[in-house]
């Protein structure tokens, strides 16, 4: 997909949600344990319930590979299903992979020709060599860890280099990679104060923004310093949306949270 | 495993060769494709060949992700294989992982429970939180990547932050961490000269050294600068062993290369 494309749908659906598919199954509700498949029986009720409101969906990799073989033939069931039924749609594979360069080349075929992600995020510790070889696709996406939503960003990405934070190095070195400037970057909502200063370093990329809802971020603060002209958001929740009830009526419940966010949204734009 | 555990193997067998796992089944000998599970039967005859010569093994996580559902039950079969026939071997999953609290808690879980790994690599830029929840498992350990053996390595880990280096703050910090005096670290052969103040940073932790051979890191400098009471290294051979032939005697070519790399090993112990 394009990022003219996803700009497009997201004026269409007057949305910038990306919808975590986080599944944990002692958090799913307890009727679905009987399906042969409870992670992508959950995946697509979410999906089917909320996909005219979300333009983005966003499984995390650990919550898979925490369930082994089962759990990556269910991701790879749900990427398939919204690739088939809803290829409007952008895919993130929140992996947060990277490798030396050889190595970060078989992640990148592993989600982008193998699994057929839109886009994947990756570490930047690594540097260059680690990122390049997923930013040598063609409309496939590299979201770079820039700013996180955790409390273990202070460790080390706001450390000053030269009288400047990590994760702003990490910004500005990066766009000089090569196709760096497709790059779209992670950056917290819960850290929605250092907005302005990153869209002063990316005024063009897409930034991702995980920590809206349950981690504590506001959406109007990441609109007010983050948004540019051609929105270049994508707010994330997970927990929020898809764990609204945990009875029979998780859809609704789904898809009532992702309305509310949704119509919030469309406020901003 | 405990670290006395590893340190009594690695004197045992008079080696602390690593070797890496790293199968691509475009290199590996042609008559092995006929195979009904090429990745794992190739896993399989090296570990047949080497396991006298190697006190760990490290898969990385690439290359069978590469392969999909295919490539992990390979690796499933291999990390099974080896804890049944050769539990005194310390077992590495090179994955790099790192993520919210919370979602690293679940690839820890995926690494040492389900697989049943002795170790696995962890990428520092997120922070305490990200990497807490490896740390909590006993017996199991954390590797945690400091300066690794790529060009990449430049970018960020050696810019300064108050005058020292990154991948030292990283060192210095992550010892404060719950369970951090436990940690172990990846440290790149081909930056061996900076191995003399890693080691008064860190002069009790296991290293993990990547880039021998193949990348051109020198056994001997690594030695001379990183050695410590404990030995306190792993030195990992991957395509300098695995592939030494393409032929039928891969068998007996890796064991050489792994029985050369042992002799250089023990005549430094």
């Amino acid at each position: 997909m394009t990022t003219q494309q996803l700009v497009q749908e997201i004026k269409r659906k007057r949305s910038f949600l990306c919808i975590g598919l986080d599944v944990d199954l002692n958090k799913i509700p307890q009727h679905l344990l009987e399906e042969e498949d409870p992670i992508f029986a959950f995946n697509k009720t979410i999906i089917d319930a909320t996909h005219h409101l979300a333009v983005a969906y966003k499984p995390n990799l650990a919550f898979y590979e925490a369930y082994g073989i089962k759990g990556l033939k269910a991701l790879g069931k749900t990427i398939d299903y919204l690739n088939k039924n809803h290829p409007e749609i952008f895919t993130i594979a929140d992996a947060k992979r990277g490798d030396i360069g050889n190595t970060s080349g078989m992640y990148a075929k592993a989600f982008f020709e193998d699994l057929n992600f839109d886009s994947v995020t990756v570490a930047p510790y690594m540097g260059k060599d680690s990122v390049e070889p997923f930013l040598a696709y063609e409309d496939k996406h590299t979201i770079l860890l820039a700013l996180t939503s955790n409390a273990g960003a202070f460790d080390f990405q706001t450390e000053k280099i030269d009288g400047e934070e990590l994760y702003k190095k990490v910004l500005k070195v990066s766009k000089s990679w090569v196709n760096g400037q497709n790059l779209m970057y992670v950056v917290g909502a819960t850290k929605a104060e250092f907005l302005a200063d990153i869209r002063n370093i990316v005024p063009e990329s897409f930034l991702l923004v995980p920590g809206v809802g349950a981690q504590g971020g506001s959406l109007e603060e990441v609109c007010k310093f983050g948004m540019n002209r051609n929105v270049g958001l994508l707010v994330n929740s997970a927990r929020g949306i898809i764990y609204a009830s945990g009875g029979v009526d998780f859809a609704e419940a789904a898809a009532a949270k992702a309305k509310e966010l949704q119509e919030q949204m469309a406020a901003f734009l």
